[in-house]
């Protein structure tokens, strides 16, 4: 269905530092290098479950968990665990010790839910390619192929994608609950955690049914916007670390309404680069939401436009390189001049910025603590950039 | 793959009330009725859970939520549940009170896992029939094709059970941390947790991949067996149990080394059901192993005698058989005749009744409170008479 919104940032914007050589993963980073030490924990949470999963068996070890420890190890900006690490900050968490090592540990977390997001979304999708790579139920169906099995070898890499996914969601709750946060802390937390998931899966199934409705209304667009990317991305993340750090009232609404316009605003972007990113950006084929029929809100405010402007010729070439799998390289330029023509490109951009800066506004109505008053406007800032 | 085990037994046989008139759930049944206890947890806690998801979608409710509902209701005799009760009441956990309460809502939790279990499974084997009914990925293409959906039917069917699975272990984790066992507890129990989860991915992983390899090992299927029905099934629910009630080291390895032959001769019962029971009985069409190609203990025990009692004919029809999706009824018949001819039904018999006999022994060899005691024994009974 979507990349969920992943590439519309570079790693480096978002707080990776930029260390070419890393000797040994960093644990205790805090602010200064977030996504290195949320990189570190996994790394070394998934070690700690690999050792003991070669209690259990052999091909499980490195055949399911192995994947799942690549897929993760090699893939993502951190968005979401920044956000929470951001949240906790704004509510006066501490930057490191004892506790911000456990938060860290927790925010983590988040990266498993991630992780399954995405291998089923791309079995889902019957997605062939994920951040340039093979899709895990592609690697698994060569696995088959090489290893001379029998039966069906598609139907193999689907079911074992499937249980990579299910093993990083069960996993993402054992890491959260491991974490070391203390457990009241957690119960106070568990709100987001469960809106979170629960909101991913909402906004799941509504972008596959819309898909599959082969729906035109802006709205219900809007409405897998909400729920996928504002919700699951950046609100309930940002709510996460707000809540472990015990944040007010008045701070938490702030951050629910950022996140929220920050959210779409970064799922709008999303669709510009799912029809005019470039594979190398997006580790996607080119105009991929084109050829999984997606109705985004871009697309359907450009059959809106074409419709009350009495373009039917335009609105008839949209509908039918919607779905289409092998749409060619011609069409995909065609629908791009037609996206550009309408102006539904230039709507959503304006919308976007409008969306960032509302978001950035948000900020300062109220007291938060530096440096993540700042921090928190230079993500926005990050996500929403112009790199189409 | 498989059915975990769970036509071995009937409802009544493992402690539901007989009562056909149920005007309420029941909450506060503790011993006297375990089974309709687990129910009414789990009817309340989905039913929270949907009025909540009012607030996502409309779609998201009535296509995804209400489905895992009815799948939970509709269906299993609550083993697991069972199994860690009866662990926590073995360890000296109270039958009534408002812990108890929470303990049986911790345990019901173990149904969601079983329900991801399940519902994925049928994903994996491509399995058209559950408990009798059209499996969910089947209803959900159903639906695609009754509202006059757009694309892949099938595709959309499979996607929508993969999400209807992810929310269901989702939604596991959520109700045992929203149980109101305490959090101390809970933490000490978590372990247990951990375990069955990942040994029940493990068991599903190696399952599916016996099956692709055509692994005639007995060591092979017998660890599908030690990790999915032994371990998933029996002994992690009941340590699950122990732990909450702080059980010593000595009932804990006793229910441990109890629930390693009891899960094995059970996973034995449902290999000769899978081949040998009705479809009244199993929920499943006759022979769905076969059809499938499991490799479970049965089917390799008779290749194995086939082949060391030099009698390739017979051993060239099984492995025919294995995985041949149009398995006709007169080739079951001569595959049900080899595996009794060849003396593999008997061998596993014989195991069967001597694994039970030594997971009752070991039983006494500590002092469980009754009627915890009592109430093991006649599980252990249950799950494996012969009613093939």
């Amino acid at each position: 269905m979507t990349r969920t919104g992943d590439h519309a940032a570079s790693a480096v914007d978002l707080g990776r530092a930029d260390t070419t050589t890393a000797p040994e993963p960093v644990f205790r980073a805090g602010d200064a290098d977030v996504v290195r030490a949320v990189d570190g924990h996994l790394a070394r949470y998934l070690a700690d479950r690999r050792a003991e999963s070669l209690d259990l068996d052999d091909s499980f070890t490195t055949e399911l968990v192995d994947p799942l420890a690549a897929f993760v190890r090699e893939g993502g900006k951190r968005i979401r665990p920044l956000f929470a690490w951001w949240g906790w900050r704004a509510a006066g968490g501490a930057d490191t010790g004892d506790e911000a090592d456990a938060v860290l540990r927790a925010v983590s977390a988040v990266e498993l839910v991630h992780a399954c997001a995405l291998v089923h979304d791309d079995v889902m999708d019957d997605s062939d390619v994920r951040r340039g790579r093979p899709a895990v139920h592609v690697a698994m169906e060569t696995m088959h192929r090489d290893a001379g099995m029998r039966g069906d070898g598609a139907g193999f890499g689907r079911s074992v994608a499937i249980l990579v996914g299910d093993l990083a969601l069960c996993w993402a709750d054992d890491m959260l609950h491991q974490s070391g946060v203390p457990h009241e802390k957690l119960h106070r937390a568990g709100a987001a955690w469960r809106a979170m998931r629960t909101e991913m899966m909402a906004g799941q199934f509504l972008d596959l049914r819309n898909q599959a409705a082969g729906s035109e209304s802006i709205e219900s667009a809007l409405r897998v916007n909400l729920l996928k990317t504002a919700g699951y991305t950046v609100q309930q993340p940002l709510r996460l670390g707000a809540l472990l750090g015990g944040a007010s009232r008045e701070v938490t609404a702030a951050l629910h309404d950022y996140g929220a316009d920050l959210g779409i605003a970064f799922q709008l972007r999303d669709d510009l680069l799912g029809v005019f990113g470039e594979p190398e950006t997006t580790g996607k084929p080119a105009g991929d939401d084109i050829r999984e029929g997606k109705h985004t809100v871009l697309v359907n405010e450009a059959l809106r436009l074409a419709d009350t402007e009495g373009r039917p010729a335009a609105s008839a070439t949209l509908r039918a390189a919607l779905g289409d799998a092998d749409l060619s390289r011609e069409t995909l330029a065609e629908v791009r001049d037609l996206l550009v023509e309408t102006g539904a490109v230039a709507l959503v951009e304006r919308r976007i910025e409008t969306l960032a800066a509302s978001a950035v506004d948000r900020l300062s109505t109220v007291d938060l603590p530096e440096p993540a008053a700042a921090r928190l406007r230079t993500l926005a800032d990050a996500m929403v950039r112009r790199d189409v």
